[in-house]
């Protein structure tokens, strides 16, 4: 967590952090600057053992002062001065500007770790030219052990609470989507509203997308509402003209944060309106079982890509194709069962079975856990996801309790 | 615009583009998959006078078939053999992948340009270790021209009605703002609600967000809406504890997109609820006066920093520091006249007077002009915005209209 940051950077020799790009949606930057902060652009320099520096646009002060940190104005770097000392050359002004903010910082020489949204070519440029100017420092590319990444997998009770709230939000939604779909009539096996029009997959998100803004919070990385054949893919979002039908399975996999970006809720259910077919229904016990199942296993310490494993082995026990034995099926069991859950709706740890395989549950860490059937081929799709956390204590705690039903019977 | 860019990429020297990151507020890659597509990430690569290639993972091939692209899944590069390959060194396994995904386009060597969100540490490592593993291939970091820039920054009449659309859309929002806050009562100079509770900043952002939930529009970016004091300052976005009271200004910047990212729209007004003060009337009668001074001089292919020279001699004219004067003011006209609008929010051309001066209001160009006078120390802030673009027949032209008045009067 951050106030691991310190030690961490001392045990991988890196002397100071320069984090750039835009205050919202850009994991990193609101790491140190906290959410809720509107500012268009910025860059943090923080040195080991001192507080983080933020630089930022002089219109832009009174937003930088909300943040609490120490703050510097780009004004104390005169673009038209700059604009002279490099002949015109954009790329210099701006190297010419970090070389600047880096000293101001009392960074002169040294390892500095880049971290931050930027854009490809242009990020590159800058880096590059900033280390022609500086010979002194270099630049870090990546870390086998990305010192930032594993600082914001382990979340702090400030963090946590903030992430509940978010889930709380969440389950609130879901809970008025439930209400809206279990109020409506059924006319032909269709879903119909009150002037007897078919309702569709656009109507649903759209009024997801206005009770989400009524709780203060958005889904920037959109909302997965996936019916029969779409909700067998697992990242298919959903047609928006599909009408929503009795009986059809439905993958509701929402995953908000608050407005202007912050921590994001990972939630799934999978749900069948008035019934469930006999197929859905044999599909959705064998996930809920393997659900089950692992939450009882999970222990704090372990290899997150264990419990991978042992999805993957009860999946084939009860003859699913996994990713364990063919990494490239498509129907079966067809994902990993968890990732990290924080300023990203994804991060480490993850539980892949290919690539770094440290991923541990330590204490603090914010995960899912989800695992999933799918047949495109027979228009069904089941997943159940909730995110749990490794308390400070060790135990493993759901962080938002939500029914897992399958059937939402129609109520009118 | 998009279809010239296979002329620019030729005119540049430039082989190949390879575009990554995130399927959403990812301008450039929304820029190739179209708005609406939900993605998590991916990768484009367009060879000179070659349809571009989308890049996917094997569970998003249905939201990529919505492009209309020529598609091709990750799964096609077998995770499992690349990390063999490349002896578990994670960066080694990507650009592994890149190198295939290359060749896969038909791009072995040649000049590429690189575009998109990526992570800043990360992404430097990526196009390095590509390059040591293609000799042949060289990265072109950084364009005192941004070709793709250049494309976007002229739109064809698709990307203009996306933009009218959203800008429709914002002033219907716009218009129930004002509606909502002159349908309230006053007491002790406050606004209050119907139970008597004063009205907060915070309560009108959310509103806002909701009824651009409802119009199926989001503001990723925030919106401004500061009174008084925060008015003065051109980036506060306000404070959310503020209390809405009469004859105070008000500075409401709102720039939304569609939800899920898309075409943005800018667009400010400055309001004083029942009346408004002397120094605030003089104040938006001059802003309002430069803004219309402006708008009747514009003309096609100028160079949009002749119009921002022309705002400062105005504003000098009526007694006002500039940026023109004093770089680093922070009373008078403190910014620059306009930029861009797009798929960001600011893009080229921009109008300021320091760095490249080259950007000219040539046919599809959309901009915004928006003047604007500022005096934190006297609590007040005026500023008015409105979104142009200049037409086919090179004529300039307002992109959707809204009343300019000052004072909202209150009607209960």
């Amino acid at each position: 967590m951050k106030s691991d940051l310190d030690e961490i950077m001392q045990a991988q020799d890196i002397d100071a952090l320069l984090v750039t790009g835009a205050g919202i949606h850009n994991p990193a930057m609101v790491y140190f600057i906290g959410t809720g902060v509107h500012i268009s652009a910025a860059d943090v320099i923080k040195k080991r053992g001192e507080p983080a520096i933020l630089f930022h646009g002089p219109m832009e002060r009174d937003e930088a002062a909300k943040t609490g940190l120490v703050t510097r104005s780009y004004a104390n770097y005169s673009a038209k001065e700059l604009f002279k000392q490099a002949g015109g050359d954009q790329a210099r002004v701006e190297a010419l500007m970090y070389k600047s903010m880096l000293q101001d910082a009392g960074v002169s020489k040294g390892r500095v770790a880049l971290y931050g949204q930027i854009e490809f070519g242009k990020g590159i440029a800058l880096c590059e030219t900033i280390e022609a100017l500086v010979p002194q420092i270099s630049f870090v590319r990546m870390m086998r052990d990305d010192l930032l990444a594993r600082a914001m997998s382990t979340k702090d009770v400030k963090e946590i609470e903030q992430i509940r709230e978010i889930g709380r939000i969440t389950t609130r939604v879901v809970a008025r989507v439930a209400d809206y779909l279990t109020g409506q009539k059924v006319h032909d096996e269709m879903l119909v509203d009150k002037k007897g029009d078919p309702i569709q997959v656009k109507d649903i998100k759209k009024k997801i997308n206005v009770w989400l803004a009524e709780e203060g919070a958005e889904n920037p990385e959109g909302t997965i509402f996936a019916i029969g054949k779409d909700g067998g893919i697992p990242h298919s979002a959903g047609n928006g003209a599909d009408i929503l039908r009795v009986g059809v399975p439905i993958v509701f996999d929402i995953f908000p944060c608050q407005a202007g970006g912050g921590y994001f809720y990972d939630f799934t259910r999978t749900w069948c309106l008035s019934y469930a077919p006999e197929v859905v229904h044999k599909l959705y016990g064998q996930v809920r079982s393997v659900y089950e199942t692992i939450i009882a296993e999970l222990e704090a310490n372990q290899l997150f890509v264990k419990y991978q494993r042992r999805a993957c082995e009860l999946f084939e026990a009860m003859g699913h194709v996994t990713v364990m034995t063919n990494p490239e099926t498509e129907e079966g069991y067809v994902h990993s069962l968890g990732h990290g859950v924080g300023l990203h709706v994804q991060e480490i740890p993850f539980s892949r079975l290919y690539g770094p395989m440290d991923g541990r549950l330590i204490s603090g860490t914010v995960f899912t856990i989800e695992p999933g059937l799918y047949y495109p081929s027979k228009e069904v799709g089941v997943r159940l996801e909730d995110t749990y956390w490794v308390t400070p204590e060790g135990k493993i705690e759901k962080l938002v309790d939500y029914p897992m039903d399958l059937v939402l019977p129609i109520t009118v």
